[in-house]
């Protein structure tokens, strides 16, 4: 878009932007090309239409019923979903209708995520005989064990505030301060050095998976390499001078 | 019961349902059974009389002072709560009263939970010299960390309400209306097809040990196997057909 | 300080108690001497002045700008955290003012926490071009994932109540009132045996780290060895026999 940030809009609106093979490709290629190109800073995931995304295409699953079929669809999925948490910039669910299934999935596994208030949540496949199982890592790893246990046996929706108080959004807003409340946090970002945050988020998801030994080892030298960039040395003299960094553009 | 729902409950009222070595062979058995038991949908776990749990029973353990007792009795426990989390089907906590040491541990083992609005929740071995140890297991996978740390250091108790917001239940009410509330989520359960929710609590409970890399292929595979069900296929189609699913009894 | 109790006060007020190379060998050296000694039952960090902790000190860290200073340093700043972690006893901020970056750090560290109401945390780093890694790693085991990943990259403050909604402090007082609210804690915390918080306390982090399985046999093991001892054995015969236990001082 400009000053660095871009939006994915899904743009499937008449199927509620169902994730078929097609969107994901298109996602799939979008992310990588956002990898590849440093003037991003920033990433914003919306929906057209009525929904944010209702999840897989079920039409186009139930045509081709193998095995086979459904392990490569549920492989490119997760290709797409963990582009997500690579990416060198954060990434942004801007969420306002449904987010169900593989919807809310995508929800869980954006960096942050901005709700309108009269957003709704459900992984709701168990309605339909199947487990929103990949939904489940996402998820389990947002909510609290029995809260996510909960969405998956039930298939139930939880409201935006629900979901805020459980820890799958960060922030709400009413429907007309969305995209506001989306350019706040964009810009609370935009403003820092891009290193920093790629090498911070880069070390935020490696540490989770660590024991705490292990963590600590590796954000010390995350730390300490990052210190030694230009962008660093700088912020943190402005702040002994008392005035605002000089940092170019980009950064 | 009746309706594939099976109500297990601790029967000792006047010890207010202390486990004790028959006690938890009971429930093993129990579990043993319901694990072979294709008819099961759901499993209820209540307490008989004014208490849901109250630990370990105590004058039981005191009576056999030795290591090599203790070290089975705490096995034979722990056997017991895996043998939960291992269930093919959802198993609920009913709490009313109070639920201490082992019986909070119960609580949080269990898959969900419902409380009435005044039911107690504490680790207290802690106020007797014994930190609740095994205890501590469940409820730090259910709580936060320094939540779940006080709980333990000081031994003190809290309310329904603040069990709720820290993750350890799920829903709350009113002392007359627990029964209809633990019978709404029983009745969510059992109108899902059985291999699905059998698929997905092993599932969950699986990933929720693994890397996310490694979580999502294993999530992946069994969602796969989970749509080839003749149940997924059935469901998925019936949504597509804007009609109920035709699923037989049992499914 | 008396009754077992040890406060150890950050005094570099007029830095807001930023953690020097000089500070940080103190603070290291207080809790060698605390794990080796055993009157000690319970430690209160606390900062003099107007602040809490500031983090580390910008001006000494930007006079020496060399890798292999900066690994060092955060090498240096996390043995002093993990030895909070190691120590035989319950360890509790007190946190007043502000807690930044590693004073941030340190708070989450603690066992406990227990903040006065106007007190306000962030992890600010990244302000000035350096993500808090190291924070991230005690951050992201205290908060949900999206909570601390906001904290992270924008750098914001976050108020008691958020802090205490999130999971990052246990209490929350008036200002007036924080001395008192520790001293609760704390008295808790004295009341009980030494022996049983010591052992409770280490398996509490180690099992965390484990699969469930792994972890509930250490927990057996950890609690059968605690039963074993005279204190506990003391404690569960009061119990049973409805008096208080008679535990000698120091237990």
């Amino acid at each position: 878009d400009h000053d660095g940030v871009t939006t994915l809009t899904l743009n499937r609106p008449a199927q509620f932007n169902a994730l078929s093979e097609e969107l994901l490709a298109e996602l799939q290629a979008a992310l990588d090309a956002i990898a590849a190109d440093d003037s991003v800073r920033a990433v914003v995931i919306a929906g057209a239409g009525k929904a944010f995304c209702a999840g897989h295409d079920l039409k186009e699953m139930r045509a081709e019923p193998s095995l086979d079929y459904y392990q490569k669809l549920f492989a490119q999925c997760t290709q797409v979903m963990l582009a997500i948490q690579k990416l060198p910039v954060p990434v942004i669910a801007r969420v306002h209708g449904i987010a169900t299934a593989a919807g809310c999935q995508l929800v869980a596994m954006c960096d942050l995520a901005v709700a309108a208030r009269d957003a709704r949540f459900a992984v709701s496949g168990v309605n339909l005989g199947l487990f929103c199982s990949t939904p489940s890592v996402a998820l389990s790893r947002n909510l609290s064990r029995k809260a996510a246990f909960e969405m998956l046996v039930t298939g139930g929706f939880i409201s935006a505030d629900e979901a805020q108080a459980k820890g799958l959004v960060n922030r709400i807003a009413e429907a007309e301060q969305l995209d506001a409340e989306v350019a706040k946090l964009v810009a609370s970002i935009v403003a820092k050095p891009r290193v920093a945050l790629e090498m911070g988020k880069a070390l935020f998801y490696r540490q989770l998976e660590k024991g705490i030994a292990a963590a600590y080892d590796d954000a010390g030298q995350t730390m300490a390499c990052n210190m030694m960039d230009e962008s660093a040395l700088e912020g943190v003299q402005a702040f002994i001078d008392k005035r605002p960094p000089r940092w170019g553009q980009p950064h």
